[in-house]
Formats: structure tokens, C-alpha cells, sequence
């Protein structure tokens, strides 16, 4: 009986051994040989799921980002389902645990920002990510975007604020974070990152 | 008579000609024999100055960061040097043209932050670009906060700001925007960069 092999679990599999070669030597090293060396498969195993390089990594840009807004959109689910907190701290701590998974707070999300941000800087230069760089813009900004809303929906929220104002620098707040985590996790500790967070999203709420 | 070459000029001459070689072709085909060839210099030229590729790197490092520093650094003592301005708004403007400085909004600052976050991604993996790395953090930390610690010297700054929280609150936020601005220069437009950094500052001061 021939082993049977599920198409979308191998490219998955394969995406895992990029993550890894990436998270270690960083994205010039995850040539198709390098990456099946990684996966412990045969190059032309690989070659048989991506014709090249460049789908390949196209793929795992895609694997990566989708990991990552999932996870947010799960906890956000469950912000926009139940009745908004109606004390201030409450409402603050359910908007923050949805905009945590875009941080680099422990291991597994630690290992899905370093290889996020390897490949947002790559798609610079890189026409074949352009793509999907923009679909991962367009993903955080949603998440972001909704969150303010919740919060804005709240009795509790500054009044007068722009959405797509503070949209903009949440965003540029959480990035900022996620690079100083990833590049520099000596003197950017998770600890500092989510109090910072917090911090930011008492100041939009009133006193 | 022999030409007479400086030699400090000659290595910041190799140093602009990674800089090129970065900014159309990314960090990795920074090789001494792709800068010779950019600076228009034989490759036995280059070797003079540098012996390999890591010191070669780690200077131009240290002069893109000492140039994007150096830039903000002079703002900053016509800041403290004079008295602070009475009025919210010149206040506000006299402290965002320091931290402009260190912001992608014209062409010249836009070559150097693209630089600037090639050379931060790669310290990640890269021993050798460690140091040069710690020091670029802590001259944008001593910008940063030499600018919070004016700012706050007035009697329009909210009251209660613990300098340490703002300062990581606008390092984020700097470093998030010129991320965005640098990788996505369609979507994050200068006149945005400066929008969201003032109102960023806006919300320091007392209305």
C-alpha cells in the first residue's frame, strides 16, 4: 500500500523547516536545498510541492502572516461577541490580549516575528512578496482597526478620537515593539513590551 | 608628486558606496567586490582600507547611525539651548523637527533609514554588527529622552509622565513608522509620518 501524503500537510511541513532555516541563519539562507535538508526530505520532494524558490517563499510569507492574524482574529471574536466590559480596566485588558498576538511576548510568537519581519523587509526588493506583503498590511490593519472600534464603542473612550488616526500609530506602536523584541530582546523584555501596550491604551481611555 | 588620499575620506567613500549597493540591492550583495565596483574603486583599493567584509560593514554601520544621530543631535541643541517656547504650539513643533530627524521623510533621511533597518535586521544573526548595534540604541534612546526631558520641562506637559514609559512609548512609535515608511513608502506617505508623530506629542501636552 503506497504511504499516503497530503498535499497541504507537506507544504505546511516544508513552511515549518523555512521558519526555522530563517529563524537561525536568517532568509538568504532558505534555498530549496537548505530547506529540505531542514525538513529532512529529498530535494526533489520539495521541488515536487514548489517549483521554486521564490513560490516557495511566497508560501511561507502567507503561512506566517495567516498564523499571526489568526490567533488575533480568535481572541478578537471574542471581544466583538460578548457585551463591552463596563470598567475601564476590564475593557483595557480585553483589548489588550487581542493586539498581544501581533507581539513577540513568548517562544512560539517570538519565532513567528523574527521570520514575519525577515520577510517584510525581503518583499523591499523582493517583487514576488509584494503581494502578499500587502495582504499582511491589510490583515493587521483590520485587526488594529476593529479593536479601536470596540474600544471606541465604549462610554469609557476619550471622545473625539479619529479612527484611522489612531489606527495608524497603534500600528506604528506595535511594530516599533515587535522590532526592538525581535532585534534586541536583552533590553526589550515582554514584560516592558505589554506595559507599554497598556499604557498606550489607557491613554485612550478617560481617567 | 604622488595624489594624496585621505584616508578617512576614501573609507566614507567605500562606506557611500554600501550604502547604493544596499539600498537598490539589499544588505546581502554587500560584498567587497560589489562596493569596489559601486565606489569605481579597484578591489585592492578596497582591501586597504578594509580587511574584509565584517569591518567594512561595521563601519559603514557606525556612519549611518552616526549620521542620522549627528543630524537630530543639532536640532536637539538649538532645542535645549534656547528657552522653551510659551506657546503649546511652538513647543509641539520645536520637539517634532528633532525627532524628524530620525524619521524617513525626504530622500536623503529615506537612504539612510533603509540603511539603518537593513543593518538593525541584520545584527540579529551577525556578531560582528552587535556593538555598532548597542550604541545605535542607546544614541536614539539619548535623543529620544533628551527631548521628553524638555518637553516635560514645561508647565503645558500632562502632568505625571514618567520619562522611561514616554521615552519607549516614542521609541515604538518612531521606529514603527519608519518601518512602514520605508517598506511600504505607497501606503505610509511623509505628510502621515509627521501627522501621526505630532499628534503623538499633541497628546503629551495639556490641551
Amino acid at each position: 500500500m503506497p504511504k499516503i501524503v497530503n498535499a497541504d500537510d507537506r507544504r505546511e511541513l516544508v513552511a515549518d523547516a523555512v521558519f526555522e532555516v530563517i529563524a537561525e541563519r536568517g532568509l538568504t539562507q532558505a534555498s530549496l536545498r537548505t530547506v529540505a535538508a531542514q525538513a529532512g526530505l529529498a530535494l526533489g520532494s520539495v521541488r515536487h510541492y514548489f517549483d521554486n524558490q521564490a513560490e516557495l517563499m511566497e508560501f511561507a510569507f502567507r503561512v506566517n502572516s495567516e498564523r499571526i492574524h489568526l490567533r488575533a482574529l480568535d481572541t478578537l471574536e471574542l471581544l466583538e461577541q460578548e457585551e463591552l466590559p463596563a470598567k475601564r480596566n476590564d475593557l483595557l485588558e480585553k483589548c489588550a490580549v487581542v493586539l498581544e498576538e501581533l507581539l513577540p511576548l513568548d517562544e512560539a510568537r517570538r519565532a513567528d516575528a523574527v521570520v514575519h519581519m525577515e520577510f517584510m523587509l525581503d518583499a523591499r526588493t523582493n517583487a514576488g512578496l509584494l503581494d502578499a506583503a500587502q495582504d499582511d498590511y491589510r490583515a493587521t490593519g483590520a485587526v488594529v482597526g476593529r479593536v479601536l472600534l470596540a474600544l471606541m464603542d465604549s462610554p469609557l473612550a476619550v471622545p473625539g478620537m479619529v479612527p484611522v488616526d489612531e489606527a495608524e500609530r497603534l500600528i506604528a506602536l506595535l511594530d516599533g515593539l515587535s522590532l526592538r523584541m525581535v532585534l534586541q530582546p536583552a533590553w526589550a523584555a515582554p514584560e516592558q513590551g505589554r506595559a507599554t501596550l497598556r499604557r498606550h491604551l489607557a491613554s485612550l481611555l478617560m481617567a
